[in-house]
């Protein structure tokens, strides 16, 4: 989801007064994290003992029950379940077909609140765009009773920008489509790989639209479909989507602390999302971000009782819209938080750090740039903005927000894929977002200074 | 296939005479060749207009019309269609799920040959092996009624030998998991990637043996099941697999010719398979080496009439046991070859030559390693086998054989999967090898001298 930024505004900081003696410093909790191997065994044990865990199913109820047992064994406090109630989706088959001028098989995923087709499938003319303006465009004449197809050239972008702009196709593109008359769309992945590995990937209904059946071309067969179309010939696809609503049921946040000296002190909430997408085992999206996070307070715990609680949460039901965000910060809209983060951009090293608040000139700032630019890690000037799961949060709260920005250039190539596995995740690049979690947290954990709280106003630079 | 290498004896080389004057010298035609838009052209109509093409199908059908079509279109002559009679196998339903101890599904594909488990898929524990040789001294009790795992390490070669030594797994241990009383057997798939793309490939039941469900999990998923076994609980697996035997049709190798000057100078025999496997659209596997072998012929015939026949033929079946090329060697065992050569490792570079008569050291050769030498390749030392197509032909007629060796060190990552589409060739190492074989044939076919014909007798050295 895209949050609107909040104004930045900095507060002096207190005199900084020293952690207490028995603490290592954040320096040596950052370099030590450099070794670390509780991330690692986190996302193994995560994606390998229970594997895909979509949101509101029986798996993610199993992925709860394996975090507690977990956070529980690794020490953590609190440790307990945060439950709410959700719509749930299900995928069922899918296949696409070309059967004229060309009969072929095409890889093909439905996209998340897709309805079905006839079970027996539907069979429609295609008719192309390159992209989201074209469709919009279009007259609806052109698309009644069709198959919209919307091709596009997302390319690879270490801060996954390219994912804002090109992902409207998925998020919004349906709605448009289902609005003029569309039988049903398919829209090439959203992802800068080339393989037959079709990008699932939520998109809801614009209101008073009537729900297509909506899926998503691997990008390989997204460029097979456009040379076919450039041909001129009419192309014919059959599509048959079994995916669609399956009720409701419970999700949940699981939610784990690492207790403060000074419950005035206030908390710094740190996570991922638990759930994942069904394709694959959800290794880089979230495994590997509440992988980092937890070994990150972890590592601060064995070291020593912090000044302020260190909450660690891993939201539920995400991927299909940010219900465990909502829901934590409904749910604790009343607790002064100090400091907001996530980790959710797969598990390549940080690159870059942003806040929502703190000049970057200011000294605070300067000296956790300081702390971090020996990972390879400089500071943004835009502002932090959170994510799907800590953003709500931190407007709730007025919190300030901590992006420590992942390298995006090979996220989008896997990301919501079958091929989000375990072997994408390089251990040493996993370490140094340990690290630099570690350091971030140990200095905002056991440091009197403080960042400004948002004002909850649109950010209007 | 394997195939035993022949003794190569190298008979001197008849005075050379210049080619007419009206033709240019293979160093020009060569060169020329590295702008060459004829392969590409030929590939990417075969992927997208047929995409797959599997032995025996209509599909592959359909290629040989589109093949003839195309051939002729390029002003080949004498281009037509020799048929065989085949047993066709087909693919089905394949799914695999782990049951217990952590429920998850696997991307899972059948091995060619396979027979079908019960309509409703069979359930057993897995017996993990690390290899064919583990397998082998296995005791029958601790298989019989299981499905075998074979695990291995399969790593990038350049000259693709791991191939050879590694996917014995695949060509064998069906067998040998059968005649010990498996139930089923999954292999990792024979490949050097990390996707969830599973490999197929064909493997022939040995005598006596009664057919198991046999198929391959992609190399992630096999990583996935032997991280599981090694905690030591009880595996159970859910197999369905719905291919098996469908009878008999009829295929074909589709030929065309440049003819030669003096018909009794002999021919030169090139070309790759026409049909491909059924998951991708075949491009790299053999969509490339049609069109490499195809596009070199054509730019030779352009040139001005050769002094010798130049026949591409366009192989059927190759993927299922290489009945196009036993065919065309029965055909065609009396017609006197002067080579034979085929193109069927992908679309990547050609790195090396090798011959199978004709000492490296000698003037023929020496001026073939000059020709080619601008191109990056250099001489081998072993001698050239052929391939599957190819091999038959050499062994009935004594025909000596070149191989252009191609880079493989990407081949494998793709080899036998959905991913083998058109996106996957680089189109100017594609170009690379084009000029390497128009390079090959022009010397070859206007050359007075010749390779020796090898004796057919085993290789010894």
């Amino acid at each position: 989801m895209i949050r609107l930024p909040f104004v930045a505004l900095f507060v002096a900081a207190a005199t900084a007064t020293a952690a207490p003696a028995a603490t290592p410093s954040p320096e040596v909790l950052r370099d030590a994290a450099l070794d670390d191997g509780i991330a690692w065994d986190i996302v193994e044990g995560l994606t390998t003992e229970v594997g895909q865990r979509l949101a509101g199913t029986e798996a993610e109820a199993r992925a709860r029950d394996w975090a507690v047992k977990k956070l529980k064994a690794l020490g953590f406090a609190n440790v307990h379940v945060e439950t709410y109630t959700m719509p749930v989706w299900r995928r069922g088959i899918e296949t696409a077909e070309i059967i004229s001028p060309y009969p072929q098989k095409l890889a093909v995923t439905a996209l998340g609140n897709s309805v079905p087709t006839p079970a027996q499938g539907l069979t429609a003319e295609v008719v192309g765009f390159d992209g989201m303006e074209a469709l919009k465009a279009a007259d609806p004449s052109s698309i009644r009773g069709k198959i919209v197809f919307v091709n596009h050239a997302m390319a690879v972008q270490q801060d996954g920008g390219s994912y804002g702009e090109v992902g409207v196709i998925r998020r919004l593109g349906p709605s448009v489509a289902a609005a003029k008359g569309a039988a049903a769309i398919v829209i090439r992945s959203i992802g800068t790989d080339r393989h037959r590995m079709p990008h699932t990937g939520v998109q809801t209904w614009a209101a008073g639209v009537q729900p297509i059946p909506a899926a998503a071309l691997s990008v390989s067969d997204a460029e097979q479909m456009a040379r076919i179309l450039a041909q001129g010939k009419p192309v014919k696809l059959h599509l048959t989507i079994g995916a669609g609503p399956a009720g409701t049921a419970q999700s949940g946040n699981v939610v784990a602390e690492v207790p403060g000296r000074d419950p005035k002190a206030g908390i710094l909430l740190v996570g991922g999302h638990l759930d994942s997408w069904d394709l694959g085992t959800g290794a880089i999206d979230d495994g590997a971000g509440v992988a980092i996070t937890a070994a990150a307070a972890k590592r601060i715990m064995d070291a020593g009782r912090p000044l302020r609680t260190i909450r660690v949460v891993w939201f539920g039901a995400e991927e299909v819209g940010g219900l465990g965000g909502d829901a934590y910060a409904k749910a604790h809209a009343g607790e002064k938080h100090v400091l907001v983060g996530e980790s959710d951009s797969g598990a390549d090293r940080v690159w870059r750090f942003t806040t929502s608040s703190g000049s970057p000139q200011s000294p605070l700032i300067g000296r956790l740039s300081s702390l971090l630019a020996p990972l390879g890690i400089t500071r943004g000037k835009d502002p932090a903005h959170g994510g799907t799961d800590v953003a709500p949060a931190a407007a709730a709260t007025r919190s300030p927000v901590i992006d420590l920005r992942q390298d995006a250039s090979r996220y989008f190539d896997v990301h919501h894929t079958a091929d989000d596995t375990l072997d994408r995740i390089d251990k040493d690049q996993l370490r140094q977002n340990v690290a630099a979690w570690t350091a971030t947290l140990a200095f905002f954990a056991n440091d009197p200074a403080e960042l400004a709280p948002t004002t909850g106003a649109a950010h209007t630079e």
